[in-house]
C-alpha cells in the first residue's frame, strides 16, 4: 500500500501502482470487513466516509484511526442537516429502539436514501478519478430490513449507474463490489478474522452511551450475535 | 406560497398547504423552468443547489435571487473538491470548448455522475420530509448528448430509487419529474415565458469571463437558439 498523499488539495492519489477502488467507509464492522477485502482483492482503495450528524458519530474516529493504520486516503464529506431527516440515528427526538431485532417492519433507524446517496458520491468520485471498482458492505440476511441494503435495489442501482454515466455507455460500467452480499453475521466476522481486520478499532452502536456502545441496538445485537456463533474474541 | 422559514435550522419548512417537492435548482433557464412549472402544477417547491467548485458557480447568485423573488426555501449543499474531478466545468487545466455544438462525442463539460449525485440528495431530503415529487430540469434534445440526461437513465434511476426507499418499497414511490424531457429549447423558452419565467435572472454560461457570459459554449449557444427560435427576448 502506497502512502497516502494528504497534502495534496486532491487527497485521493496513492503512489500503490494497483487500480484504484472507493470504498463507502463507516468505521464499522461490515464497511472495515469490506475495506480489507478491497486490498485483499488487490485494489488500492480510496475510504470515503460521511458526517451527516448521526448521533453514533464517534464511527468516524473509528474510521480515521483504521485508515490511518492502513495509510491510506480518506475522504470524509460533511452533509447539510436538512438531509436523513426523519429517523433515529439522526433526530434526538426519535428515540433508537433497544432489544428489538426480528421486527418485521423498518424500524425507524432507517435513514432515508443513505446508501442511495452514498453510493452516489461513490460512483462521482470513482468516475472522476478513473477507480474501477466501489465496494459497499451491505448485506440481507442479519440485518435490519432496510430497502437499500438488499440485492434488487444494488442491482437497480448498478443499472442506473451503467446508463447514466460515460464510462458506463462506453461500455466500461463500474462494477459495484458488494462481498458482504449473503453472509451472515458470523461468517461475516471470520472474513474479517481472516483477513486481519482490527475488530476492537471497529464501531457499530447506532447509539452510544458516553462513548461506550449501548449493547440493545440492533446494531449492538447482530455484532454480539455475530462474534459469538463465530466463536472469535472482539478484542 | 407561504413564506419560507430561513430561521430554522432546518430550512425546508414552508407554510403552504401544498404538497412539498424538491426541485433541483441550479439557476439556469432549464431549472427555472421546472421550478416554476412545478409551481404551476401545485407543489410547494423547496429548491436544492450545490456548490461544486463549479467555473460557474455565479449561477449561485441567479439561484438566491430567484428564490428570493419566490420567497422558498432554498438549501445549498457544498460538495468537498474531490468529487466531479475530470470535468472542463470543474478543473481549471481542462478548457470549455468554445464553438463546438453538434459533436457527436459527449463533451469533456461532462460531469462524472453529476445528476446521479444531485438526484440523490433530492431523494434523501424528499422521503425524509414526505415530498412527493422531485423534479429536474434534463432534456434530451437540444442538449450535450450527457448520458445522466437521458430518459433511459431517468427510468432506470427511478426503479432503483422505487426499490431502495421505504415509501417506494411500501408502495409509494416518489415521483421523479422531467418536464422538460422531450421539449426543445424552443419550446423550454416558450414555456418558460408562459410560466413568467424572471429570463434576465438566470444564468446558463459555462465559463464566465468578468461575470459575463462567453457567447461561444455549449450553453451559451443553446441559450442563444432557443431564444431565437422561440421568438422572445432574452430579457
Amino acid at each position: 500500500m502506497g502512502p497516502s498523499s494528504k497534502s495534496n488539495s486532491v487527497r485521493t492519489k496513492s503512489h500503490s501502482k494497483n487500480p484504484k477502488a472507493i470504498v463507502l467507509f463507516s468505521g464499522g464492522l461490515d464497511s472495515t470487513t469490506c475495506l480489507y477485502q478491497a486490498i485483499q482483492d488487490g485494489y488500492s482503495p480510496i475510504a470515503l466516509s460521511f458526517d451527516y450528524n448521526q448521533k453514533h458519530k464517534q464511527e468516524l474516529k473509528s474510521a480515521k484511526k483504521i485508515t490511518k493504520l492502513l495509510d491510506i486516503p480518506h475522504l470524509i464529506q460533511k452533509l447539510n442537516p436538512e438531509f436523513f431527516q426523519g429517523s433515529s440515528l439522526t433526530e434526538k427526538k426519535i428515540k433508537v429502539p433497544k432489544n428489538s431485532l426480528g421486527h418485521s417492519e423498518i424500524p425507524n433507524t432507517y435513514v432515508p436514501g443513505r446508501n442511495i446517496l452514498f453510493l452516489s458520491f461513490g460512483v462521482s468520485l470513482a468516475e472522476g478519478i478513473g477507480a474501477q471498482r466501489l465496494y459497499i458492505g451491505v448485506n440481507a440476511l442479519d440485518y435490519s430490513g432496510y430497502p437499500d441494503c438488499r440485492p434488487e435495489f444494488v442491482k437497480a442501482y448498478s443499472d442506473a449507474v451503467r446508463i447514466g454515466t460515460k464510462t458506463g455507455s462506453e461500455g466500461h460500467p463500474l462494477e459495484i463490489c458488494t462481498p458482504l452480499q449473503f453472509l451472515d453475521k458470523k461468517e461475516i466476522v471470520l472474513l474479517g478474522s481472516k483477513l486481519g481486520v482490527p475488530f476492537s478499532m471497529t464501531h457499530s452502536c447506532y447509539d452510544p452511551v458516553g462513548g461506550k456502545p449501548c449493547g440493545k441496538c440492533d446494531s449492538c445485537l447482530l455484532r454480539k450475535k455475530g462474534f459469538q456463533e463465530a466463536g472469535v474474541p472482539e478484542k
